[in-house]
């Protein structure tokens, strides 16, 4: 009743409003967004951090790779994302540029959070100047630098360090099941299985190994990425 | 119905802002601009990729190569497009300058995903930003680089690589028939012929042999368009 | 009805904005503008081109050559229009800077196409970008390079090449006789007659040999205007 | 009705937006501003280019000589106008400086036309940018420079060249007298005395010949005022 | 009624926009700002120029001199004003700086109507471009150059050169008054004295001599500021 | 009634917009924010200028000092104010780098009336252009240079030097007993005296000594702001 | 029903526009969303100045230390926040860099209200100019410079400091029970023990030590983080 009211008053037109009771509604449609994308879970493990991310490939003539969900920001930091694919491309590559830089100008591999920050900035100026929409999009953060780090952004540039969280469909129900069942000081084996059990349980019959990307980060500080074959061994 | 609500809300005014459900929805009303321009097909085969474009040819006092649907980027890059053609002229012109740039700095072809990316930004920057409308077309480029690609981008700037994809009117159909006919490993001749036999179906009675345009790149790496007389050897 | 509708709805308040079929009504408006405004046919003959132009002179106080419908861009390419007269004005002039500039640079004279090119894009970016309106004007621009060319540029920024076409007031009825009696290979007096024939038929009564501009190029590479004495020659 | 509906659905509120007929109704309505202003004629002799102008002078505290309604440009160019008196100051100083420019560049007098020409791109572009409205004038421009010239610039940015015509209030019957009554090669006193016979004509009992202005160029280039004895004498 | 009607339609929200009939409305309505305004009467007399400014005084804890309402442009130049004190400010401060920059290059004093028609370009434009209001003030510029020189310029920008006028409150009957009773060849006491006679007959009960400032400038060129004991031998 | 239809049609929205009746009412909104802030009282006596400033302090946790009413512009210029608390802190900043500039550039203490009229200025700017509110505060400013000097600044930039004046809260009630009581030629402790009073006639019940700051300024040019004692003992 | 009216009439859709009764409606809506956020206690004790802040963890998945809610401005600066998060980090990340220029220009500590101030004014300017949102978060920001220091910053940009004060949900209770509880003197054990005496009657059985963080600033000028443990013993 009173989102109906808000509608018609126009408080929910542009990100540079607050509706009557402080909401600022552009914000939370675009985060309807990103639940209107597919779904990624991320788990720190004991000497790892792994996500899974559901790719929801319906379209055969998509060549294997593209569309992936898991994009490289730097060689220890991986990224999924839940929305609009243009805008976390955009973002993405925002992060990459940064790694770069920070390589060249100090001559070591940057920090995660830092580039998680610099992102989260960047979202928030969308939602508070005018003359330009919020990035339609979450991405999900996971790098190793002094440890397995996992973060999460937000539409409103707000951002979260996590042990384990998902985003993009029903991302209520992935953390409900996430919150019973993950456990720290699990294997990469054990977090990616887990991950897949939840996906199991969540999808029902739309269940199946092939749709998923896995990527892990281990103490080499190198992203892996999985395939399917490694996937059915650890048991999809 | 919520469509007709959306629209009385003016949800749908600017691409700089998201519907209650989180749709953007100037962008879905520019991708069915694309649905009212004419057709393209494009396939990759065993060692070629290939275009076929409808260019719904009805005025014959237009010259003849004139309103052509397909054009070079680089000598190894050739796109078509459905939607607003001088939208579409615009961003291959941006394409062509990227790929000359290229030339010039690295002294070699560019990569074909490159280009793709680069313009699939900038039509993402036209759904975020006001003070402009977004692009109101889509691009097909195929290329010829490590083997054969095909890239199709979309109005909110993403994209996806393909064995085999279609743009246009009545794309949902096309798309349909070439998910149960596309074989990998096709010869060039077969893939041409699959595409047209695919246009046959559709158009029925409008079809004609003579309103299509047909390139080809194979691993020579150059642009070949085909003549009418070409066509109907390969059995248009 | 659907028209109305969207009238009320304000899509069709702004060229930045797509209505929820596709289309861009402000341009679609600019194109009635043209409709306004009065017609030219332009043929491409055996070794010449021709543009008559109706000028549409009803107050005999104008001086003769004032309100002159076919203009030079440069001394190979001449331009006619239909719609707003100062809107025209504004292009012509753009074009005849872009042709003189070609000469200094390049030492020799423009292509016909790439001045066309030029200022179809110009009209582009006044249907994307905010803040000014479309230009109100199609432009038919002819020019002997290779040989002998004929342009029409639209609204938004489209054109084509053409043997024969027309613009302006009753266009419609003006291509379809076009489509019945143009042949190639006739010769300049004879597409100039066809021309004048056409208007006589349309026209009917307001027929007037004198309401008419007519512009030759032929392989001189020299813009050619008849006077009133060579048309009636031909056979006004 | 049709009007009405316009005015409703708000197509008349800025320069920048066609209505659905293709009308851009700013422009009209700043049209009607004219129609309120005082009125002019001018017209083009045997050796010479007469302006006459109503002051419509009704305040008598008003010191003789301000509030005129002929200018300078140029020693051998003159202007008139009809409708916002502040807006054509602006384009007449902008006139003056043109003028003088040319002088400066060229060491020789500027051509009339080109004179019109500049204003009149002045004008068109504040009918199709966003930010501002048109100017809401029309000017009236004599001058001798190869011969005698007249020329009017409506709000459009649209210019002609005229043996004759009327800018301002009653416009439309003052040409209508103006086509019946002028002739080519009469002399000065002759056309001043016709303008001042249809200003009679259309005025009525409100003619003065104190409410007049009377500007006449002949070839020696350089501006006559006529004082009201003059004038008398001719025939007021 | 009309008025009514163009309010509803809200032609009268922007000076940037002209209504159906031409007018421009948000400089009418500053125009009444200024008859909201104290009035000022100024009068050409045979060898000076004299103002006499009500400065509607009625709070006695206003320290004396501050609220006049005649201030110095230049030692020979004075201005009142009637609408918003502090947009007048504003062009009197701009007034004195061109004054300023006159005697600094040229090292004379400037003409009068060079300074009235500078500040009345200023005000032009803000009637003619979007993003700020017309001042709402109407200036009454009185000076001595060649002789004794009085101008008023109104809200668009439109000035004229007065031998007398008045502004602000009831200025319609101010102007009748001065109409009848006006004389040229006045001696400054005559005018001062018919002035403050005008102020009686339309202030009635509510005329006091000390309400009033008034400034002469004869052919000394000094302003002089007249005390209430100069007034009361005048004859208020 | 009028006010209301005002509203209805939107002539309130924007201080750029005159209502048809010549008032902005966004100003006249803004000076009601100012009665919603604490009152303040200035005067000027025989040597001194005082301010009595309600600072409404009942909050006990707020630091002593903080909350101030009363500030340092330099050391002979106080001020005071009401309405948004930091919108005049921002004016105050301004005012203090003014005063700082003149000190450096002149190495002399500036006058009181310039600062004033400074500030005003930047009030009027933000009346006029678009692109932001008025400033939502009047500012009494009170100096000594030569003499005691009381100012007080509208919202529209308009500004006026008093012997005694009030702002904030119920202005018309605390202007209409200075009208009645204040005397020239008063002490400063009769001065500040008679403003206590005032006050406590207002007040009421809610009158406390301890809410007011005092500030004097006398002919030694240094502010020097009053304790509860030092108030106590003059008589509150 | 006042508050309805104002909002059917679109008084409340921008942070540049007064109310009728001069409230500024977008400032009053953002202060609505820093009472949806969790809330913070500070105080000034005897030789210290603490901030007790509710982080409302509840979710067990966030890393240890992720969401904290009290930061660090500079070394002997901390501040803690309500309302939108990534606004917070916005302006405390501008915090540290104003310290940081202040002790690379000065080679000294900042003073807190300095910083307090400038944020204040960054505050000021998004509730002032058109084209961004206010700022949607309160800050609390103590200090230890000259001596413990409190200070908190309202959306408007108005700040005070404060002995005790409490920003986020339910603020008013919290300020009701520090005014009654308060008292100077305290040491930081006593002041702490208060603020969290003053949550658990507010938050009743939601109480949890675990979901506070705590800062202590005392003269060692250094910010010292409470554990849990530390808490435990004070009394949670």
């Amino acid at each position: 009743m009173e989102d109906m009211q808000h509608q018609v008053m126009g408080y929910d037109r542009t990100a540079t409003m607050f509706a009557p009771d402080g909401h600022i509604l552009q914000v939370e449609y675009a985060e309807k967004t990103i639940r209107l994308g597919s779904a990624s879970i991320g788990l720190v493990c004991k000497d790892c951090v792994v996500i899974v991310s559901d790719k929801r490939k319906n379209n055969k003539l998509v060549v294997e790779g593209s569309g992936n969900k898991i994009h490289e920001i730097d060689e220890h930091i991986m990224v999924s994302f839940a929305g609009i694919n243009s805008d976390a491309r955009v973002l993405i590559e925002k992060a990459r540029v940064l790694a770069q830089q920070h390589r060249i100008t100090y001559d070591s591999k940057t920090n995660t959070e830092s580039i998680v920050k610099d992102i989260a900035d960047v979202k928030q100026q969308f939602t508070q100047y005018a003359g330009a929409r919020p990035f339609g999009v979450a991405l999900m953060i996971a790098g190793f630098d002094s440890g397995p780090k996992l973060y999460t952004t937000e539409v409103s540039g707000g951002y979260l360090q996590y042990k384990a969280d998902a985003i993009g469909e029903r991302d209520d129900k992935l953390r409900d099941l996430l919150q019973d069942k993950y456990k720290e000081g699990m294997t990469c084996e054990q977090g990616i299985k887990l991950a897949l059990d939840i996906f199991k349980d969540v999808l029902g019959e739309g269940f199946d190994i092939g749709r998923f990307d896995v990527g892990v980060i281990d103490s080499k500080k190198k992203i892996k990425m999985l395939s399917s074959g490694d996937l059915k061994e650890v048991g999809g």
